[in-house]
């Protein structure tokens, strides 16, 4: 950590932020530039620094962090690729994987079904809602408990994991029971309480960035479930939010290797809720695995007209198997498979 | 709503939107322009329109909603302005009232002293944090059930109210113990689950808007508490994220004379957050009082360079004294009392 | 500048980033922390520091700038404020002042009734356009020359100053034989050219600021007029670029505090393009003015849907006149007059 | 155009809505619903329609635009793919197209040096400024005519085509005597008067998206240029700004689906600009290839340490010779050439 001090600091200020660093257990270092002194933090305590004290002392211009806030999660820390297991291979490895699955889970009938054509189409895994968080209370909330029976039953049929959102802390015991991944939604990538509860529950995440969610917010929300020892974490980038409105949300593909350079944990990509519209989710499918992505999770409904939710940005089954194909000749291009 | 077809549309296409618009009960409307045939959906039916199924519709070029999406928040819906009961005062009334305090509660004489001032320096209430969302798991997360117990003494006290964040529905009926007030932070503003809990709970709401969430969303949210019959619910503006740098966030000011025509609900204004330094706090109540908010909320510390979280945007109780002054004053101006 | 290594830096890279700064003419100040090598450069020299070169060097993590790229802007170089003689007034001293007119000059009739209209309601200075900036190509681009003589007719009218938009190098000139001050408009705050031909006319100059810069864009944007000895500046916000859409942009309050902060040049705001909507302008005008803003340029029209352009965002002159009351009183509140 | 009542409407002032819609040449069709009356706008007249002077009549709540205010650029105007000629091959034909180059022309042996170095690896078209837009006026500027006449040579020698910025309309002339394709970078993308002027000169244009500028602000801006019978154009998404700060610009990728379905018009990525960082260059160029981009703009430069400008973000030769290879992986995946 470097404290800037004003141009017009006195001596004694100065004088006060070292005192300070010293008593938190760390040394200082004194630079004096021709407007401004500059005093480095070094060493190690077990006090942590906490930028926003020095800040706001007297004569401070600014406070200027250096190393990272998170840990855990930084390559810096577990410079070796994680992967998590999934279906008997793993994201993260140099498979690309795909989860498939409607937004909502809607019927017994609809889920199995479409369970079944995806696993044909060459999906990994099957993603659908029965916690669903809406914008109006007045939109469909999910089947609950009903949803999640008729996905474990699609499991059976098919032999594909499960992956589902949970809303709540009071529902992860429940949605554990029958779900291989926990999904955190975008809505709550900072809902901590919830973090720290899938962290304890020792069950796989797909934690989504939130829409206005910096990178370093989203490895700050990674690090809650890591510190529980729960290393099996997977980020999902799904578009942010910007002024641009031709699409839902504004795909970050620039996330994508920057979260590779940053991390170890694999980094997979959405581009349903990235673009919004159906028509452009494989050109950013694509796009996001040439960048470096290790997977994707899709929506995909037999009928969009008539879903619950998210028809707009739902692929046919049809539509998604020629995607898979797509995918895997990017995949080849990049020297990976699918 | 209204239906734009493509110009490029068949007519099988445009019968099966009228027919699904029949299905759902209402009566279609046909405009046939020189590219585009428009379809307005008229009439009522117990069947909510789901845009999204009528925008997945072959030939459909962009539905088009007309009615707000929130009811119960709208002024449509209730013209006059709903006050908020808040210390033998009301928020929304012609009274300005100021919620000010810590972010966190310290410790049990920090909490009680800060009180004591705030009080004598006309605060209407107290806020302090005893749960506290933060980005990192490593920073100090609140001291709990103990926080609440100092704050219900600091009220004996000193007879002001209390505002406190509850951030987990498993949370909700300990803090309703203590507090006069819940408030929803931003992080939360789409926690569903804990906006039925806190709509149930009966108890007066302040909801923080969320740092992407429109004005609509914002009121969405609220609309989750008033479907509950809650209507004790207090609106804040903290400041978005954009890409300016200089603040910590992006006080919206233009929210306040939009929310005050769209909704009855009483709108304050969260200067700290809404800036991030102190130096601005005063000048953006100023603003916001201006611009017609009901109330402030602000932070206040005896030693922001001592404070466990957002010193840097804390207010010594001087400061906010001299705030109060000056919030009279605009408060005057525009024809209210403070 | 401080150079921050990478953890795994090499001495080698630590030792070229140290020959360069001296080769720069500085002096290099080490600070070895447990991860990272932290250099300072301190010490003046003729040769300007880019701070890209040392961020592209091998070795080198980031590059911190610790002083502001602007000099002549800055209240560092220049505490005591800045003001700029408008119609025997001054922006930027005690006064609130107010410029006002049509968005666009649509007839010689128009801007000479409105003109009068305005100098009886208390009008500073007469704002119109004759060259307009439009999205669209088939949209009024403006009337030219002869929209100039019009408004030059009302300043003998009136004696009201004039206030006039210069989109181009080769309109320079001609728009000085006529205007009082020439406006930059957002989409021009950083049409180098145009700044550096607008600093050498030696003319008063009104620069608004884009809709995405930031606060410290606009300063250095600022500088580029400065640099030629031009310091009759006047800086305006007129919203940013956000994701909100309830109004036309987001009036970002935030930075006017923060101009008035970091620089001596004086503020004024524009709540007309700030919000988008009449509705709102009000509202927007007393914050700004309660914020700390030396004036604002005002939208007002006589018939507002009749206007060529910007009719959503004018005000009729009856509200303008009412405005000037209500801006009275809140420049009062704040110890100003009006 | 539809023309959407407040739910209060009073008959008058529909009356007035529909009386202004034939006075301007329209029909109009009325719509009763049970809170709004909507009234559609049909028929063709020479009038324009002007959104904004409808909805500031009374008794409006707001106005709907259907059609696209672009026309030339539209694909639905033109369905076929234009193409753009450039150095023997066809930019938005089957082969994608490399441009690259340093930022700045630095000297007459750097530019001769690099382009020998591109054109052996297989880039398309010379990139270079003569003339810089800077943030500050205190950076270099760029060498002007001189800079040209060298960027001249470096054609002479390899027989790349010159790709330069112009930046005001005086700089139009001379930079059309040396460069092949003029760019306008994007702080000019709405210097109107600039695309007027490029758009006479009826030289091939590169048009940079604006860092706030939406795709359909983009479109308007290639529109201003189409309209002087000018069709070659070509479209660069180049980063937009956002709240995140990982990378310089946030890479908007879903704009290249949403150009290639919208516009017929040629579209090429600029990873440099989008990125900011040298590291994220590949993975972003082969994003933007599989999104469906027909070329791409590199900053290319021996010693980005030395550069002049960018260097951050610029790549070394050998690397542009790497990523060359990449990107023919990724076109011959989505069925084209490189």
């Amino acid at each position: 950590m470097i404290v800037v001090m004003k141009p017009e600091a006195m001596s004694r200020e100065i004088t006060s932020v070292i005192a300070r660093i010293e008593t938190d257990g760390y040394k200082a270092h004194l630079s004096e530039g021709e407007q401004h002194t500059i005093i480095g933090v070094v060493g190690e305590s077990p006090t942590p620094l906490r930028e926003e004290n020095y800040s706001s002392m007297e004569g401070v211009e600014k406070v200027v962090r250096i190393t990272a806030p998170y840990k855990l999660a930084s390559r810096h820390f577990h410079p070796a690729d994680s992967v998590v297991p999934l279906n008997g291979s793993q994201m993260g490895g140099s498979k690309i994987l795909m989860i498939a699955g409607p937004c909502s889970v809607e019927s017994r009938e609809q889920i199995i079904e479409i369970a079944c054509e995806l696993k044909e189409a060459g999906a990994t895994a099957l993603r659908g809602g029965a916690f669903k968080p809406r914008t109006s209370p007045y939109s469909f909330q999910g089947h609950g408990e009903k949803g999640l029976q008729w996905l474990a039953e699609a499991r059976e049929r098919t032999g594909l994991p499960i992956v589902t959102e949970v809303m709540d802390t009071t529902q992860v015991e429940m949605v554990c029971n029958y779900a291989d991944v926990l999904q955190i939604g975008a809505r709550n990538m900072q809902n901590f309480s919830l973090l720290n509860k899938v962290g304890e529950s020792q069950h796989t995440i797909l934690l989504k960035r939130g829409m206005s969610s910096t990178v370093e917010d989203l490895l700050m929300s990674a690090e809650y479930v890591l510190s529980h020892g729960n290393n099996r974490v997977m980020l999902c980038e799904r578009g942010i939010r910007t002024f641009e409105k031709a699409t839902r949300n504004t795909f970050d593909v620039n996330a994508i290797p920057v979260l590779k350079a940053l991390t170890h944990l694999p980094v997979i990509a959405d581009p349903s809720h990235g673009t919004g519209y159906w028509e452009y989710v494989e050109a950013i499918g694509r796009a996001a695995v040439a960048a470096g992505a290790d997977g994707l999770i899709v929506e995909v409904h037999q009928c969009p007209e008539q879903a619950y939710s998210d028809g707009r940005q739902s692929l046919k089954p049809e539509r998604f198997r020629a995607m898979v194909q797509q995918i895997g000749r990017i995949a080849e291009a990049v020297g990976r498979t699918a």
